[in-house]
């Protein structure tokens, strides 16, 4: 499948280096394709110029990351998101798979962040993309995870839970079977895309849970009675 | 143990009844105990007259409540629990371990409840509960799971878990104590009160498992690396 990722950090390299092994035919998009961008350190990653070498990835514009993949990745900052969605072009979504894996996390006063106002109160940052670009098929996803767990949910031990959210059952579908692909058993869908207010908000405990046990490999699990 | 409940809803109610249930010297506090007070109906509960009657329980004032309580426990609205504790009396409280069970939910614009913009930022209800009243011993807990979960676990199946923070490592020690005695066995402890963001956080996901799986019987479970 052709599937383009919008943003170059952790998220985005470790997702594309798994849909690539597993033959997807997979671009990675930037707001601008200089070398002094492709030269820049990533958070929690490498420059991209050091992930193409070892990977024989793709790097492009976001409009042509956006053009190239039937399924789309939101994987830029909760504050980048909507301008970077914007800049890649609401015709590139139209219609579209939208996996959206960004967390609207405010870093301005240092650890631990917290939710970003804007998407805090009654709303989330999937909702707000879903309303800015309607025509795109918004699924949340993968959101509650560190991005190795995201790809090999393994490095987490008994039961854990993959949480989805979108308005259109046929692409949560289909996002459901790349996760399976990535090897997720646990799939738990929260309804239409306002169940995103949960998953986002799952960032607090998700953070703390990390700097109090100092590992990242860690999820949640819903027990039911 | 003496323990004084401030707040009369159906926290309130089930967790004085399970420590009464359990041997303990239990009275719930109100704002004003008239017969008005005790005959209106409460949150998710009967109205405090007929629980008085079914369970032979007390009723009392705030300020006798916290009087009475060498352990307290916070089971007010999020909006309601610092005045509460204010007509209390900050004296009532030095020195005393003092749980938190609250959340600061805004229902505002009805289902589904969101965090209190006063609380949702960086920092949480029970925080600013602490910084109100600095002698006091907060422990967070009890605030992610439905009433009859928070007595009896065992009415979620499989591994789950009580999440608890606090300043005082003593207080989390006697909360912890206090849980086993309700059956809880996996306790996780999420550091100081700090950790409190990460758990009142927990609600809209909390309350979106309750409104699409139609039961309020689920807890979360932390799987590890």
């Amino acid at each position: 499948m052709k599937i383009g990722i919008l943003g170059g950090g952790g998220v985005a390299q470790t997702l594309a280096g798994k849909l690539m092994a597993l033959g997807h035919d997979v671009v990675i998009g930037l707001r601008a394709v200089t070398p002094e961008d492709l030269a820049k350190p990533r958070q929690m990653a490498v420059p991209l110029q050091d992930w193409m070498k070892a990977s024989g990835g793709k790097v492009v514009t976001l409009a042509a990351a956006a053009a190239h993949g039937e399924v789309l990745i939101n994987a830029m900052t909760g504050q980048g998101s909507i301008p970077g969605l914007q800049a890649a072009g609401a015709a590139q979504l139209d219609g579209k798979v939208l996996i959206d894996v960004a967390n609207p996390l405010d870093f301005s006063q240092g650890m631990p962040p917290f939710l970003m106002a804007e998407y805090a109160g009654p709303t989330s940052l999937a909702e707000q993309i879903q309303a800015a670009f309607p025509t795109a098929r918004v699924v949340k996803a993968f959101n509650t995870i560190a991005a190795a767990v995201m790809v090999d949910p393994g490095l987490v031990k008994g039961p854990h839970d993959l949480f989805i959210a979108g308005n259109d059952a046929a692409a949560k579908a289909q996002v459901s079977a790349i996760a399976r692909s990535f090897g997720w058993e646990h799939i738990v869908d929260l309804g239409d895309i306002v169940g995103a207010r949960g998953t986002e908000a799952l960032l607090p405990i998700w953070v703390r849970l990390w700097t109090t046990s100092g590992s990242a490999m860690h999820n949640m699990h819903v027990a039911r009675g």
